[in-house]
């Protein structure tokens, strides 16, 4: 089975780490294709950011679709260009923000979120709510590292995320933890081993929940807001991605 | 006081209906500057297309407010791009759904949305609830006409949208209606008439709204997720995108 | 346009300066009509008030209705006798505190609400849950300002109010602020400067809003629970109010 | 015991039969003391009506807890004046509609409100919500009876509001229906017999509550929002209801 | 009038205080039948225990029915078996969380429910939900006494349990605090009269609604969820329970 | 990997189909341990034959966490005794019911659950509420097929349930259909075939979400209500089970 894991970001650094955490996630006799958007933004922070990562986000889908990915996950904690993703790919597509937060509703009745910078906060909230899972979210907290300090060994991101996850159980008291940032995604085990609770990252659960709905032969409804795409024109820079009949 | 009322998709003749109901409902003294994107879909319909339309309209923005606008409407439904573009202008943003949901909740304590096509129906859900007034709306219905048939002056276009809020008062019993699609501007007096309750359009109501806020001296707060984009590198066909310090 | 404002208390110095807020606030064009209330408390502080100045609020509604208001803002943050006034008038009746809300909601993803005694944070509660719009509030804060030492320029209620603000910001962490009272109208300005984020005042936006409303035709449905009242026998002190076919 | 129950219509005949309800739903020992208000409208159907209902309530209340009540009904289904009523006694008071609401979520999952103008739906769905009760509650109909046609022994009122029951049962699917006003209280035995299934009138089921409070020691608390009135001056016609310390 | 009151626990020192309280609560002429489960844990702390206290319970009040009561509580605060009793008895049944919460939203209109151990929390709060009450309640708090050091006069329960309820106060401040244990039914008047507010036990709360629904002729509806168990073959330790038509 | 699902009612006829369908939704290199219940009823309808049926699921549960068990899963829809086995077993546990909600709205932005008896409806709602994911689901409709017809061949019990999806696509329009019984397991792909949706089964849901978890080493969090039962004394015909340090 083939598994398209795509960043909507351009760093590849990110991707590559994320390729790691989607392999040891997947079953046996899984293929993880993990790749990044050829244009757009670095890192995705707030919605301005999000908003010019979907068009890269969309032609990788396409290309992975052309592979025979038997599913896709975004690998970004925002779920950025999710619907657009789902209306276009016949196969099923999961954010990494999602996946982690139904796993997280499975092993613990609360949660609290702990990503990069605050500005990210309404995002994730809103998610949540659209989702229907925000009562299971006890707070979404910002550790103030942005995602690009993730990818440098020598920043302090990680003593800085954990004492996040301190002030979160001191004051929040969830069941777990969810990590908001695909540049996470390394850091599951190990924090979860300093802090002795479920930490949750969304690129594995994506990974699991993808292969789980390929073996179940589900997926995307394309009866509502995720139905194909119209036939009609594009303009100017878009006219490659106009939907055709 | 210059509004501007930027049409997301790229169809001229649904800029010049907006133009011609921007400037019924401004007051004396204001100057509407309506304009379209430059590329991405003819007409929005669905989450695929809206992902497109948000380059071109993040442009548009940028000149209005170079221009001097004292703020700037979203004329689609959908609020596509009303994230990103809050957090790159300083002057306020107002969706046209959403204005017209608030607008509606001041004179009626429920309304139902008629709008186009049913894979527009989870996208407007979705941002009534994340507004708060999905309480307050009965129904979010389509009309099943499509976006352009609206311009086209032979279509039935009208008479199914009529149709529709007759069957929303037989079976939903709202205290008003909220025309869901830019394209409807046109329409709310001639139906408010003949159904005999309030129909609000949103592409007046949002032009009212910027005026008070800009009266009042009120714009977007930059605390949250509608913060300035961050300087960072941006890559390929949105290098030019790319925030700046 | 004529603009009614009606304070339900009886405190003159208090409407005066409603009137100088709502001045400020209106369209050229428009005119205010600020009036108060001949009967009931001096203030309202809490529902036991608020139940005894809905009859002066009424007559007033009656009063300005007649002298061709274009639409009525009350000017209680509590919205008391809103629902009475819009029962009885033609035109568009708003309150302050949804007035504050609403606006706040379009350039504010969260706000908190500062206002006088805590006696009334529950009414405004409420206020916000019928409203749909709990969610966007993060908090409703009692600065224990008794009204009238808002019109007393030694009391120390402005300061207060400041460091209400202050502990909001610290603990809430909106990204704007309601100013919770008609009696703070002057300070939305200086505390926005002061603490650098928005502060909303709900007489100006109440203003604002009514003069959108009129000028797009919108008045209130009365299909609902705001249908005119039906004809019937008052008795004793409010034999006057008995309404008529 | 004595057990106070107000009319806050000028009503007496309907005082009488709601004082034949409060009897049977005693305990042993209880004493009724029904009253109706000396002033206001002779039946309480939408918004308007209920704001000048509430001086003459909150006279009957002093007046009642002067003579020694142990606890007060306010028998309107609409809990008009609720609040006001509670910020003056020093004894409990309960709206009958929030007392059929809170005894038939004892006995039924779901239930349906039957009530008598379609005008008064929004203002007990609001109540409903403020409660916390409204995924209690399928639906609020109203049966098109006037509140006095209920005091005419030739209407068809009886016949009308059982057709409604009729049509919630076969639409709504309901547990237990609550009957939507005071001048239905005669009627609950009759309906629950014919229909099958629990009929909850609000009059008696107001006057066990207020036992069961007062045998338990439990009055309002008077941290919140029904703190006792502050002393201050009142004007005109309401002088002589102002608070005092 | 027979009340039937429940501890489904084994304890019996448990229920000799159960019972004292039940009868100060309960009208002239009522006679309290209380009685423990036969089998299984003595005491209830998380959802484990309780699910092995059910078939106890459901003896007892298979024999209390036998023996006429009017009624059944079910004296655990998790509210136990609530549905399966609900289910089996022809008499209205009502658990004491259930009874405090609605007794307290009669007289608060917020409240704090201080119980036993942290792991009894999801539980009341999940029931919260499920009746509607849940935004009536500021917070659940445990105290960390176990229930069994409730029966001990040497322990420090009393005390820790009035300091939870001091730190609820300073804390979340709340207009009632809500007891959260059948074996806190001795203190509620003692934590009143020290904190200066209403302190609800719901053993006597709910004493006085199953008088209350006797009295109104009211029992628990047969449409829904709580159906008379169909008749089928129950195996092994259970045959002796098989519903029987 | 082993993967222990337990039917917890004590029809074996009923374990063969749902093992069947385990092994189906398997991953290569999972083996299924499916058994039933020793005792209690031989199907669930409702909430008395759920609480005789929790304590031979969670020996069943005992059992197979000594023979290996990586996870559990409860295979009847209304999630009978999911907490409790939760706060016994050391590895995840998962809900029938619980896993095809999760799974459907990664798929569907609405569904509709149909099950068995209307009787089911009340636990269900219940769950959804608790779960968050109420406002995914459309309505939960009873086939009125009782759970032991469906393991009858000559049942016309397939088309009962096909009947009631065709009047779930007409009357509620969801993008997915639940099916709410563990008897339904075999019926997904061809009511997915026949009504052009995807139908969800949870059983295979289920055991996908057991292998994710499993994979990525996350349990069920023991810091809240799911925490290891306390050491106690156990009574009667339970002492068998009472937790020991």
């Amino acid at each position: 089975m083939l598994v398209h894991v795509c960043n909507p970001n351009t760093t590849q650094a990110m991707t590559a780490k994320i390729r790691v955490a989607a392999e040891r996630a997947a079953a046996p006799g899984t293929t993880i294709l993990a790749d990044e958007s050829a244009f757009g933004p670095v890192s995705i922070e707030g919605p301005y950011d999000a908003a010019f990562a979907v068009p890269g986000l969309i032609e990788r889908i396409r290309a992975a679709a052309a592979a025979g990915a038997a599913g896709h996950v975004v690998a970004c904690f925002d779920d950025t260009g999710l619907d657009a993703a789902r209306a276009l790919a016949d196969r099923p597509v999961i954010g990494i923000g999602e996946a982690a937060f139904h796993m997280a509703s499975l092993i613990a009745e609360t949660f609290t979120v702990v990503t990069t910078l605050s500005r990210s906060i309404p995002t994730i909230s809103a998610n949540l709510a659209r989702y229907g899972l925000s009562a299971r979210c006890v707070r979404v907290r910002a550790s103030e590292v942005a995602v690009l300090e993730l990818e440098d060994p020598h920043s302090p991101a990680v003593e800085r995320i954990s004492a996040e996850i301190a002030r979160a159980l001191a004051e929040d008291r969830p069941e777990a933890i969810v990590l908001g940032c695909a540049g996470m995604t390394d850091l599951a085990a190990l924090l979860s081993a300093r802090h002795g609770l479920p930490v949750i990252d969304g690129v594995g659960a994506a990974v699991t929940l993808i292969e789980g709905l390929a073996r179940l032969g589900l997926t995307t409804s394309k009866i509502g807001g995720w139905a194909r795409p119209l036939p009609k024109r594009y303009d100017g820079a878009f006219a490659g991605f106009a939907p055709v009949a």
